[in-house]
Parts: structure tokens; C-alpha cells; sequence
């Protein structure tokens, strides 16, 4: 199945139409879809054994980030292994979780404002979660998803890596919109090999990233076996998985976010998202 | 102003008695103390001009977290002078956050299992943030904070210092019930100095730390003006301060957690809370 967030309504895609869930299900499922993912397992049971009239148009340019406030967002570093052999950093031993607040979040189609000059691209396979996951084994972790989407975990390298001794990930990734998600939601059924999901960033139609979740050092099931060993994840978390080589800030010279930059960010069997760039915020409120 | 989240009611305290939020408003503010924290500017204006009389009884059993499902937790590593000498660190040129993620808070009175052999206790000046604040300067920070509350960041150090290359706080901070707040609310003009608070540790009675928020490299007001000129604050979201010396992983030899042990935490003019220990989790779901 292929959901999306249109308008703020939850709606399954059906080629250009869309059906729209809570007016299908007269009700029964909300039409909010951060709502929708606490009752994940259950609509997930219904749509499939229900026989669906589209309602409306699949409209893209009103299509929003299909988790847009969830409880938790989680990014992983240095998870792919021509991009740890490209940035010279030694292969982890656990995952590298950081956060990606929940405020950080945008959808497709959004023009972001660039926070300073040294901001970054990074393409993920993001995760959303569709059933509480606590203590879960790697066999059961698909169990606990409720799709695959497109994301972008926009990186400010300065505020990332300040020039201090106690190297924190956090803000540097959280500014309003560096946490784009979208355009829609995939089932992880939908795809040939779940574990093998193709990725890519194209820089003013350029082609800068393109690789396989298949080269992930950590997988989907081993990163909810790890977080969800110490932090209970809840229907509609993100998790950004990491993002593979080709990085702005691994080129020479370093090539980073200018205003009037296109980014289009792309996954095999998802679609393809686009932002836009503006110059840094001056308003304080 | 004293506000507490009783037996998930909002209530103002009067002494031994305590006002019910919805109930002296006849529905004008929720009971839910998450949703009041977003009409908090609102609410704190008609509670100064009301005159209310007491609902009921001030019950302490029943007292839960002040903001039980934050957006957003932030906590503050390094952030006491004393606290950085005995670790031997150099002092941060900038704030040093991490995440709180939000299904690791809990409220006062609980017991909290234990993740592994090496927890520790870290007492802290919890800020509650009651306006939405994005580049909020520092001048202006304690406008958009509701108030001020007991925090334990109770820290796996195993977790939160693997041994690999790149070291993130992150997720030994954030197992269920390490963030620990409680157990009531209260407003920044009731302390005699905001900038300058009590608080302390007791172990099984024997007091472990011991300092005050003067005593904080980067005070409130620099936090909040450093946090929200990247994230976005929104009402509810918590932040940690930091922990002033006596952990127990500088003791020597080194003491951490244990079943049986008992928590005491303490502010000045807010009051104390208390954790038990319980062991290890050992339930996979």
C-alpha cells in the first residue's frame, strides 16, 4: 500500500486517484494520520480486505510529510560503508543514534531556510513506526513498521561538528525543515527486497548520491533491535537510517547549500521529493 | 504560582489544599496539563487575577509528571564548573545538548528498572518551556518558560560511553524513567533569584550532591537563547540543565545504582522527589 498525507487528510494512493480513509471507513479511521498510525495494525487489516473507491485526485503539490509530529525522531550516523571509508572514520560498533527533533520536520515541495554556510545534503531511507516496539528482536522488527519514505537529513556541519571536545550530532540537524520527509508512505511489502532499497540525491539535476540501503553497516531490523532496547518507540517515530557517500562536505573543494539550489531526493519504489533553498532567518521573535 | 499534575488534573496548590484547573475555570482550561502548558501566557494571567477557592486536597501519592508527553527534551551535558573540574573535561565554548527523548519521562514516587550494572544519578534544574520559542534572546528567555521543576537524568554510562569513535549521549539517558521530573511546577517569581537555586542529591539518606544554579556555566537564559536559535521550543518541551558534582561514576572507587536503592532529589522552594530501583528488565515484547 502506498498512503500519503494530502492536504492533512490521510488517503491510500490507487494510481492517480486516492481513496480518502476516513471518509472509506465512514469514520472508523481518522482522517489525521498521526492518529491513524496508532491504530496502524488494525487499518493496515481493514484496507487490505476492503474493496476501495477512489475519492478524489492524488494531488502531489498538496501532499504533505506522512508522519509530520511524531513523539520521537532518531537519525544514525556513519551507517553506510563507502561513506564511513569516504569521511576516513573508523566502522562503529553500535549504532550512532542522534536525535532529529520532531520540530525539524517538513514535507515535499517546502523551500528551506539555509542556517548558515556550511549546510549539507544527506538522502535517507526513513522508517516510520506503526506499533509500539520495546525489547524487540531483529526477527520481529518489520513487525513494528508501518512504512518506508523519502528523507533528507539536512546537516549544518558547523553546528554539528563545533570546535569543542564533546562532539554532539544533535542541533546541527534539528533547524526548521532539516528533517524532510515524504512524498508518501510505502508498506514495506511493496517492496522486492525490503532490505535492498535504492537512494539518491540529485543536486540541481546532478546526480550526487546513489547507493542501496543494501549497504547499510546496520539494517532496519538491527536499528529497531538497538533503540528499542533502550527507548520505547511509538506509532509514527522516524527513523532516519543514514545516509550513503557523495556528501557536499566529502567533495574537494566542499560543495555546500547556496540559495536557488534544487535538491531532489529519490527512492526506487517511493517516488522522488524536491526543496528549495532560501537564505539564513534574521528574524528573532 | 505552584502547579502540579494530580492524578492527571492541572491543579494549583494552596497550602495543603490544591484548585482544580478545569473545574475552577467551569472548562475554560483543560485538565490535561499538556494542553494547558499551550494557553499557559492565557492561564497564568486569569489564575493571578481569580480568587479561587480550594477543589480538594493536596494528595502527594498522587502527584504525576508536570509534563508527562513533551515535544521535545533537551538535557545539557558539562554545564557545572565543579562538576567539569572532577571530570577533568575542559569547559564547553557552547552548550553541550543532548536529547531527553520523551518516553523516558517519568513522574516522582516511581521505581525505575535498572538497564544495566553502571546508572548513576545526576540531579538537575528542569526548565518547562510555556511559549513557543524560536531565536528567543537571552534577554527575553525566562518570558517563554512556565516554570521550574525537579529533574533526575539518570545516565547508563556503559551506553552513553561506548567504546568507539564517535561518542553521542544520546540514548543512555533515555531509557524508560531516566528522565525523571516531579513533583510539582513552579513559577520563575517565586524563587527569590531564579538564577541561583538550591538542589541536591540524597542516596539512602546520605546527601551526594550538593550546588546551585549559580553555579551553571551557561545559565537558563543562555540556553534558551543557544536551543531556539536552532530548535524551535514549544510548550511542554523540557530541558535538563545539568548536574553539578558528586556522580557516582567520579566517586572512587566508582558507585552507581543498585535495587533497593533509594533516590531523593531536592530544589529549594520546589520541594523533593524519591525513586526506588528495581532490576534489569529482562521482558522482550
Amino acid at each position: 500500500m502506498k498512503i500519503a498525507n494530502q492536504n492533512n487528510r490521510a488517503v491510500l494512493l490507487s494510481g492517480d486517484r486516492v481513496v480518502d480513509i476516513e471518509q472509506a471507513s465512514d469514520g472508523h479511521f481518522p482522517s489525521d494520520i498521526a492518529a491513524l498510525f496508532g491504530a496502524w495494525p488494525e487499518f493496515t487489516k481493514w484496507a487490505q480486505a476492503a474493496t476501495l473507491a477512489p475519492t478524489g485526485d492524488l494531488r502531489p503539490d498538496l501532499l504533505m510529510a506522512p508522519s509530520p509530529k511524531p513523539l520521537q525522531g532518531f537519525g544514525i550516523g556513519v551507517n553506510y560503508a563507502k561513506h564511513v571509508a569516504e569521511a576516513g572514520w573508523p566502522v562503529p560498533q553500535y549504532p550512532l543514534v542522534f536525535p532529529k527533533f520532531p520540530t525539524s520536520v517538513t514535507g515535499p515541495g517546502t523551500t528551506i531556510a539555509l542556517s548558515g554556510p556550511r549546510v549539507d545534503w544527506e538522502v535517507e531511507a526513513v522508517i516510520v513506526i506503526g506499533r509500539e516496539a520495546h525489547n524487540v528482536l531483529a526477527g520481529d522488527a518489520w513487525d513494528h513498521i508501518a512504512g518506508v519514505t523519502i528523507g533528507q537529513d539536512f546537516s549544518d556541519r558547523d553546528v554539528q561538528q563545533r570546535p569543542e571536545s564533546h562532539p554532539q550530532f544533535g542541533l546541527g540537524k534539528s533547524f526548521p525543515g532539516y528533517s524532510a520527509i515524504g512524498p508518501i508512505l510505502v508498506t514495506p511489502d511493496e517492496f522486492e527486497d525490503r532490505d535492498d532499497i535504492a537512494l539518491g540525491t540529485l543536486l540541481n539535476g546532478e546526480q550526487v548520491q546513489n547507493s542501496s540501503t543494501g549497504d547499510l553497516i546496520f539494517p532496519v531490523s538491527a536499528l529497531i533491535e538497538y533503540i528499542s532496547g533502550i527507548v520505547t518507540l511509538t506509532p509514527g517515530d522516524l527513523i532516519f537510517t543514514g545516509t550513503p557517500s557523495g556528501v557536499g562536505t566529502a567533495w574537494d573543494p566542499p560543495r555546500f547549500l547556496r540559495e536557488g539550489d534544487v535538491i531532489e531526493s529519490w527512492i526506487t519504489g517511493i517516488g522522488q521529493m524536491r526543496h528549495t533553498f532560501s537564505g539564513p532567518e534574521t528574524v528573532r521573535v
